[in-house]
């Protein structure tokens, strides 16, 4: 919309001369395949979903840095970012658990579309859930990569030491001692930790934002 | 942290070889500082406020579109993509509203963090907010625009016909109208609509992040 055309609807000296210093008067958002072209990317989401353990983070930083190394730009959406700050009300009742990833969602939605190879951590462990960010999203922006781990190995390695505390009943409902974790039916990609480095497993993720045309 | 120490920690699998195909492992985000690299450009959010029609998303997309042609990557958070979408949940009650904004900050947070210059367009009526917004990013990250428009030219203007609902009593609580509207008292910038274009005040917003050392 030229100034021109916005000067006659209005007709208020905010409407006037719109082209100083090569300023256009803009009345809506830049498109998001601007900012795409401007990246050299397309912007997405790989969620990851796993036990607790199972390596998602560890998977989605050794993405992140893989792809600033090849100078494309992501960010890692996880706990300590979001659960210490957007999400810091919520507790985790199963009514705040469902609002703390539909939240999730909705910011995975707006990097993606500000352009962002977005990459969701969290246990993210009931379907339907999932599925509600599917949706949200469109399948195309939306990769599902389920880090399927066995609990053993999980409970084994407990970097936090949460699943001792959960055992020990001081954690209730933690997924996989207490609360059902429901594996995706049909992932993006399925990750299987036990048999692969965690270099081979990025190299997957990668090999998924290729094939799905998102780096290049 | 090299493969060989995560290694000698976990001891796992998953901890073998991390540097197939240069692909190395890491536990943490990558640095702001990393992205910023990247995009020749300092994360930052222009706060911008002011009341109904006074110019905020018309200025802050301009803003974007002058950023944009200049390869410069900059987002606008505004009622389009945030109250119906994170925000969709929330009303327009006092606690409401203050949640609005919180979310609104926290989310400006993690754009400014993942490098994005971000332009955040709300009313954000009360002075608390959105001083609680600046301690949460910093002065450094948060410059706040005060888009100062005489209340009578935005009534007068009423580009989507608010204020004549307003004025019917068919909108409680509407700024300037029903409510309050707390101006800033020490603003990075005071934009005077009545006296300047649209193009000058993007350039006057242009001229803020050149200065502050966000743009160069």
């Amino acid at each position: 919309m030229t100034s021109q055309e916005r000067g006659s609807v209005r007709g208020l000296l905010l409407a006037k001369g719109d082209e100083d210093n090569n300023i256009v008067w803009h009345e809506g958002h830049v498109d998001r395949s601007r900012r795409e072209a401007l990246l050299d990317q397309k912007g997405v989401v790989i969620w990851f979903t796993g036990l607790s353990g199972s390596g998602k983070s560890t998977i989605a930083f050794t993405v992140e840095h893989a792809l600033a190394a090849r100078s494309r730009l992501a960010y890692v959406l996880d706990g300590d970012n979001i659960r210490h700050g957007l999400n810091a009300d919520l507790g985790f009742t199963a009514g705040d658990r469902e609002e703390n990833i539909r939240r999730i969602g909705e910011v995975a939605r707006l990097f993606a579309d500000a352009g962002f190879i977005t990459l969701s951590s969290f246990v993210s462990p009931y379907k339907a859930d999932r599925d509600n960010i599917r949706a949200l999203l469109g399948s195309g922006d939306f990769l599902e990569v389920f880090v399927n781990t066995p609990l053993e190995l999980c409970e084994q390695r407990d970097p936090k030491g949460l699943y001792k505390k959960a055992r020990a009943g001081q954690i209730p409902n933690f997924t996989g001692v207490s609360d059902r974790y429901e594996a995706p039916v049909d992932p993006e990609l399925e990750i299987h930790t036990a048999d692969c480095t965690v270099a081979q497993a990025a190299q997957q993720v990668l090999d998924l934002l290729a094939s799905r045309g998102k780096i290049w």
